[in-house]
C-alpha cells in the first residue's frame, strides 16, 4: 500500500479530549510531551537491541545453576553500572541445579533396520530414563480426563502420550497455554498413579514445527517419579499417525538428566536513587534465567533489557525520579521462583515501602497495555495513565495477574503490574530453540521499553493520584 | 512466563458495559456471540493460509502486465467459485507494461581490480540506463531541500544519492514512509532539473539489510527522464562511507528496463448475492498485483486472501447477507491504479448503490482497528461496531484514509474503510524480496480475516444505524 497519513488525526482527537475534560491541562500536556520524548529516544536508538543480542547469543541457556546464568548476572551488573545506575548489588540465593544430559533420544523401529527419530526434550526437573533407556508401548490420550477414563491395565507399563493441540480459538494465546501446561504437573502424577513408565506431551505451540518446548514439571509427593518429555508438534503428529498404524510398536526413550545439589546464584539489582523519597521503591524487572535449550530472547532476555533500558532513557532525558527505581534481574523464574521469593523476603524483613512493581515477561512483541493486580483505587489511576500512552498504541488496562517474580510482593500490598504485548506468536518461541534474537523486532521491543519507562515516570510523578 | 488467565476479565467488563448502556441488549449479545463464532472459525482453520502460500510462492512477482498476474486472476476466479461465490466475473482493463531487465548492476571500482557491488533495483516505471551503463561521480544529499540548496554545477552529470534514513520516531511506520517515498517523484524531477544523470535512493526500511525496495516512480512532463534506483539500507551506509572516503570515485550503474505497450488485464470479482437488497453492495478487497521482485505476501496477497476468506466464513456459518457482498481482486494498485478506477467508473455508469467498501492493504500483522473515510454519522456507527470487536483486540477507529483501490468510489459518496494492522515491521517487507510467506503468521492474518468478516456482518445487519 501507499502512504496514508492518519496518525496525526488520533493525536488531535487525543489532545482535544485532553482540552475538554482535563482539570490539570498544562501538567498533562507537559506529561504528553515528556512521554513522547521517551518513546522517540527509545525508538531512535539501537543500543539496547545490541545489548540483548549480546546477552542472548553469548550467554544462551541461562538456566539457574548454569555457568551462563552466572555470566549473565555479572554482565548485567556491569551494564547497569556503565549506564549510570547509582548503585548495583546482588542478592544471594540458593537455586535448584538440574542438568539435561546429551542428545535426548526418542525412536520407533519400523520395518527392517529403519527407525523414526522424534525431536523431544525432557521437561525441566524431570527424572532421567534408566541408563539404557526405556522401551514401552504407547497409549495416546487427548487429556487427563481421557487418561483417567481408561482402565489401569491399558496404561500400566506404557508411555502416556498426551497429544492435545493448543486451542486456536482463544484470542489470547496464554489461555490456550494453560490448558496444555497442566500435563507437566497433574498429567505426570495421574499417569504415574496408573503405572505408566513415562509421559510424552505435545509441545505447546500453534505452529507445526520441529522445536520441542520444555518447561518446569512437578512430581506429587508419594507418587513414583517417571520421566516426562515434550515432543515437537510435527513429531506429535507423526507419532500419532505411526501409533494408529502400528499400535503395538514400542517407543524407545533415553534421557540422562541429573539433579545436582542446590547451588548459589543471584538476583542483580540496579538503583536510581530517588530525589525526594529515596526509601520508597518502584521495581521494574524481568528474569535473567531462561531454559537451557534456548537463547531466551523473548523469555526473558528482552524483559531484562527493557528494564535496564529505563536507566538509559531517564539519564538521556535527564529525568531524576522522586522515588528510588530498582531494576531487578530476577533469578530462577523458570524452575522454583526463588529469586522473586528472596527479593520479597528481604523487602519484608526490612519493612521496605514499594509503591509499585512492574514485570516484563510476556515477550517483546508490540505492547498493548498493562494488567494490574491492585486495589480499585490504584487501578483507576493505572487506566488514566494508560490513556496518556494511547498515541503510542497502549490502550489496554485490565485487572489480572502480574508476573511470577513480583507476585511474592503481593502480601505486602504492593500494586503489581505486567506489560501486555501482542501474544499471537509468543508460543512459536516459548521455551524452545526458536526463541532467538532474530525473532525480536527492535521497534517492537523498544515500544515496550518506552511504555514501561513512561508508566514509571507517571507513577513516580503522581503515585496513584492521577485519575 | 507462565500462565496467567486474564482475558475473561475483559470479556466480563465488556459484557457489563453492554448490560448497562445498550438499548438492544439481546440483539447485541447475539451479535457478540456470532462475532465470536466468526473469529473462532477463522482461527481454527489453515486453508486460507495455505491458499496464500500457494498464491505467493507459485505466482510471485504479479506486476500488472506479467504472466504471473494473469495466472493469479484466473486462480482467484477459480478459488472464489470453489468456495461457493454465487457469481464470479472479471472486468477488463488496460495496464502499463513495464519490465525490469536482468540483474541490475551498481558497482564502484576500488584499488586495483577490486570493486564493490551494491544491491540495487530500479524503481517501477524507471527509464533504463544507456545499454553500456552509466558511470558518474556521486553527490550525496539527505533530502530534496539539501539538493536544491546546492549549486547546479555540483549536481550536473552526477548521480544524486538520496541517503535519508526512515524516521524511527513515529509510532506509525507509514508516516515515516511518506517522507522517503517523495524521492521517487519530486526527488527525480528536481535532480533531473539540475542536470543529474540518475538518482539512487536509500530504501524505505528501518532495518539494515540487503533488500532493495522498489515502488512506482513518476517523471514530470517536460523534464529529462533519468534512471531512478533504490539501494538497500546496508549498501546505502557502505556507499556513503566509500563516498566520504573517496569522493571522486565513480559509480557505475547498468539497468535495462523496458516499457512495452499497454496490455490487457483484469479485476476479478466474486459475489455473494444479497437476500434482501441484491442491488446494494458491500465491497471487500485487496490488490492481486504486486512488485516483480517479491512474493507480495503482505503486499497484498494477504489482503486478497483475507477478502476471499469472507466467502468461506459466511458459508461455514451459514450466514446469508442481506446485501450483495462483492469480493474484489483489484489489478494494478502498484503502478497506475487502473483496476480501482475501472471498478468505480463502471459502478458510476450503472448507478450502483454501495453501502460500504473495505480495503485490506496494510499487511497481515495483528489488526488493531479500522480507519474510516466517511461522514460523521457513519463514523459514529463504525466506532460502535469496533467496540463490539474489542474482545478480539480491535480497539481503534479513526477518520483517515482508506485504500488506493477503493478511493475512486469516494465521489459516489461510498463510506470507505481500511483495516489497520500493527505497522512496526511492515517496511521490513514492503516492495522487496523479503515480503515472503514466512513473514506472515497464520493467526495474525486470520485475526484480520475475521475482523473484516465481522465488520461486514455488522454493516450488513445495521447498515449505519448502530450507534
Amino acid at each position: 500500500m501507499r502512504f496514508q497519513q492518519y496518525f496525526h488525526i488520533r493525536i488531535v482527537i487525543f489532545l482535544l479530549v485532553g482540552l475538554l475534560f482535563n482539570e490539570s491541562l498544562s501538567s498533562q500536556n507537559a506529561d504528553s510531551l515528556f512521554i513522547s520524548k521517551i518513546y522517540k529516544v527509545a525508538l531512535s536508538d539501537s543500543s539496547s537491541y545490541k545489548m540483548l543480542k549480546y546477552l542472548v547469543t553469548q550467554m544462551p541457556g541461562r538456566l539457574c545453576g548454569s555457568a551462563a546464568s552466572i555470566s549473565a548476572c555479572r554482565w548485567t551488573e556491569l551494564k547497569m553500572q556503565e549506564l549510570g545506575a547509582d548503585t548495583v548489588y546482588t542478592q544471594e540465593i540458593k537455586v535448584r541445579n538440574w542438568k539435561r544430559g546429551p542428545k535426548e533420544v526418542a525412536e520407533m523401529k519400523l520395518s527392517g533396520n529403519s527407525k523414526y527419530s522424534f525431536e523431544v526434550c525432557s521437561f525441566g526437573m524431570s527424572k532421567s530414563t534408566p541408563d539404557d533407556g526405556l522401551k514401552c508401548s504407547v497409549i495416546e490420550v487427548d487429556g487427563i480426563e481421557s487418561l483417567n477414563a481408561l482402565p489401569d491395565d491399558s496404561v500400566k507399563d506404557r508411555i502416556v502420550f498426551y497429544n492435545k493441540k493448543m486451542n486456536p480459538e482463544n484470542y489470547t494465546s496464554f489461555m490456550s497455554y494453560g490448558e496444555i501446561a497442566v500435563f507437566r504437573s497433574k498429567g505426570v502424577t495421574d499417569a504415574a498413579k496408573k503405572g505408566a513408565k513415562a509421559i510424552i506431551a505435545r509441545s505447546s505451540s500453534f505452529s507445526i514445527d520441529s522445536f520441542p518446548h520444555t518447561g518446569v514439571m512437578r512430581y506429587s509427593e508419594g507418587i513414583d517419579s517417571i520421566p516426562a518429555l515434550s515432543i515437537c508438534t510435527r513429531d506429535a503428529e507423526r507419532l500419532s499417525a505411526l501409533h494408529k498404524k502400528f499400535p503395538e510398536k514400542k517407543l524407545f526413550l533415553k534421557t540422562s538428566c541429573i539433579t545436582y545439589p542446590d547451588t548459589v546464584s543471584y538476583n542483580v539489582i540496579g538503583e536510581i536513587k530517588g530525589s525526594e523519597f529515596p526509601d520508597q521503591y518502584i521495581v521494574v524487572g524481568g528474569h535473567i534465567d531462561c531454559w537451557d535449550n534456548s537463547e531466551g530472547a523473548h523469555d526473558d532476555g528482552a524483559g531484562c533489557i527493557q528494564s535496564i533500558e529505563l536507566i538509559r532513557l531517564f539519564r538521556e532525558l535527564n529525568y531524576k525520579p522522586r522515588h528510588t527505581i530498582r531494576i531487578v534481574m530476577f533469578m530462577d523464574e523458570e524452575v522454583a521462583q526463588r529469586g522473586g521469593k528472596k527479593y520479597a523476603e528481604l523487602s519484608a524483613a526490612r519493612n521496605e515501602v514499594h509503591i509499585a512493581a512492574i514485570e516484563s515477561d510476556r515477550g517483546a512483541a508490540t505492547p498493548f497495555g498493562f494488567s494490574g493486580d491492585m486495589p480499585d483505587s490504584c487501578f483507576s489511576s493505572l487506566s488514566a495513565m494508560v490513556k496518556l500512552l494511547n498515541p503510542w498504541g497502549i490502550w489496554l488496562s485490565y485487572k489480572g495477574g502480574s508476573g511470577v517474580d513480583i507476585s511474592p510482593l503481593k502480601p505486602q500490598g504492593v500494586p503489581l503490574m505486567a506489560i501486555v504485548p501482542d501474544s499471537q506468536k509468543y508460543f512459536d518461541y516459548h521455551h524452545c530453540a526458536n526463541d532467538r534474537i532474530e525473532k525480536i523486532s527492535q521497534r517492537e521491543m523498544q515500544l515496550g521499553s518506552a511504555s514501561i519507562a513512561a508508566l514509571v515516570y507517571l507513577i513516580d510523578k503522581y503515585k496513584w493520584t492521577l485519575k
